[in-house]
């Protein structure tokens, strides 16, 4: 639960462990055991003053957050016991939901991949990757697309997803050894460290045709540099700002005339609104992943307790991959007296 | 034809008037005789670097301009004498064209309405007003649109479109008398003078519901000021960016986050790629000027050896409305020889 709402950075105080009784279930509502928990930048806006639909906490509150579950317990036709489901479970070990509104659950599809995929690649993280890179950037085949936050969670999803519609892909990341592996492992064209000296220069060199798709994770100064490389009719998808969240909007930016000058579009999203193509986006990714095209990297840590820390390396920059928390593993139908 | 380019501001040496004889019309050619010749802020870009499409001009050359003329003389039978035309005449009194390419023009579809209006309402002024506020403003019954140098030419037609598309429509400009021009003539709900103090707090006062549509025609702090104002869904036309031709991209933009965090969009356009619209946007706008529903104000100038003035009052902010300069008036039928 919060304790405090974060005074600039995130620290592990701001949080504090709760005991509570497992709720009772009543009729139209089933009980999710928490298997994985994930974390996301935009969760210290919530502890400060909400973001998107969710209003802002409290002390005392759950922190919202995203999880993978199993049904344990189920008053719920359509939530029979034994089911996997992801959705807001909230920072807790067991979660109640009705499956409506905001309690909203998603069962999962492709139950030969790991349960986890479903806070990562085959959830919201990829499934903001797919709507972003494919509804709004619509990339062509042969253009140059340019991933900032690329070693992250959704980034390096865009990232492969860009390639596999045939273009050129150019990552940015902050170290060398995500640089590395975007190259290596996620098959990006090119990468460039945004903390190395020169960075415009040799974003510029990464992209002789100029960027026709910015797929945006992180704003500020990134994304002005990038700016200043894009062609007529350039997508810039908005994403994330992750360099804002910190301070506050401190990177005014400079180059956003080139957005008019070019007749480039730069354009926000709201993954929950793009619900009708979850099920698409789902079942191309699994495809994708089995087919050994789409890979992901999940920076995992075991146990309930180091959800603080889970939320305090991001702002550290020090997952690769998408962060999650283990909670606890599956049980088998014997447990669940199927 | 250019003298010089500007360094700065444009003025009147940057300008010489050239004699030159008028050419023979070739097969598959026309002459057309220049009746009116308009002006527009990117003429100053055109003569240091180039815009869009147009290459830079060197000293010497005819500066590039859009006017409307009758053909005198044709070899060409889809374009018979006497026909009005308006497109790419150029600054000067004559001008030999194909019809194609480059040198595209168009017949004046309502000629029932002053000639002039092919070079403002009924041009590509209108159609730039038509085509970014339907196209790509996309406004809804009862939202809130607020248009940037609205009592220019674009931005005079724009808020118009968007009354008669039932919004409520909020002018900013930059005197006393253009702000009353827009709610005692234009019909805008009200009208913002952004160079009068407390900006911020008097656009709030104006869009108590934020804001859905900005159509930006000046760019920099004047936008930033209505960034901060948008609500989820905004779009932001970005069609012009007057406050950035001279001083370069002086204002970086500090709201810039807004867009994303709002699923918003900001998208420039190039009038010409809606070409396909512009029969529809004519006609459209003919019966709502017809009807009474769409006023314009033409600030006409006398003369052709007055077009440098004309392009510096621009920058001056002193001229109410569309920019022209009268170069001639149409011959009769009799002395065309019809």
């Amino acid at each position: 639960m919060l304790a405090a709402a974060p005074q600039g950075a995130v620290s592990l105080d701001n949080f504090r462990l709760m005991e509570a009784p497992v709720p009772e279930v009543a009729q139209g509502e089933f009980l999710v055991r928490t298997l994985f928990l994930s974390v996301a930048p935009v969760m210290r806006q919530y502890m400060i003053d909400g973001a998107g639909i969710e209003l802002p906490l409290r002390p005392g509150d759950v922190i919202h957050g995203r999880g993978v579950g199993q049904i344990i317990e189920s008053r719920n036709s359509d939530f029979p016991v034994g089911t996997i489901v992801h959705g807001k479970l909230g920072w807790q070990d067991h979660a109640i939901s009705d499956g409506a509104d905001d309690k909203l659950m998603f069962p999962v599809g492709s139950r030969d991949l790991p349960h986890s995929t479903a806070l990562g690649v085959l959830g919201m993280t990829g499934f903001s990757a797919f709507v972003g890179l494919f509804d709004i950037g619509q990339p062509v085949e042969g253009e140059t697309v340019v991933v900032s936050g690329a070693a992250g969670g959704v980034g390096s999803i865009a990232g492969q997803l860009a390639k596999i519609a045939g273009c050129r892909v150019i990552g940015i990341a902050g170290t060398p050894e995500k640089c590395d592996m975007l190259t290596e492992e996620l098959g990006f064209d090119e990468a460039v460290n945004y903390r190395s000296g020169n960075f415009a220069q040799r974003l510029a060199d990464a992209t002789p045709d100029g960027i026709d798709v910015i797929f945006d994770n992180v704003g500020g100064s990134v994304l002005d540099t990038a700016l200043a490389r894009i062609n007529r009719y350039a997508r810039v998808v908005s994403c994330g700002r992750i360099s804002q969240y910190v301070d506050g909007p401190n990177h005014a930016l400079a180059n956003w005339w080139r957005i008019g000058e070019n007749s480039a579009r730069m354009q926000g999203f709201f993954v929950y609104e793009y619900r009708h193509r979850f099920a698409e986006a789902e079942a191309k990714m699994a495809d994708w992943i089995r087919e050994g095209r789409l890979r992901w990297r999940e920076d995992v840590l075991d146990g309930f307790d180091r959800m603080p820390e889970a939320l305090c390396r991001l702002f550290e920059g020090r997952n690769l991959g998408k962060q999650v928390v283990r909670v606890a593993d599956p049980l088998s139908d014997a447990e669940l007296g199927l």
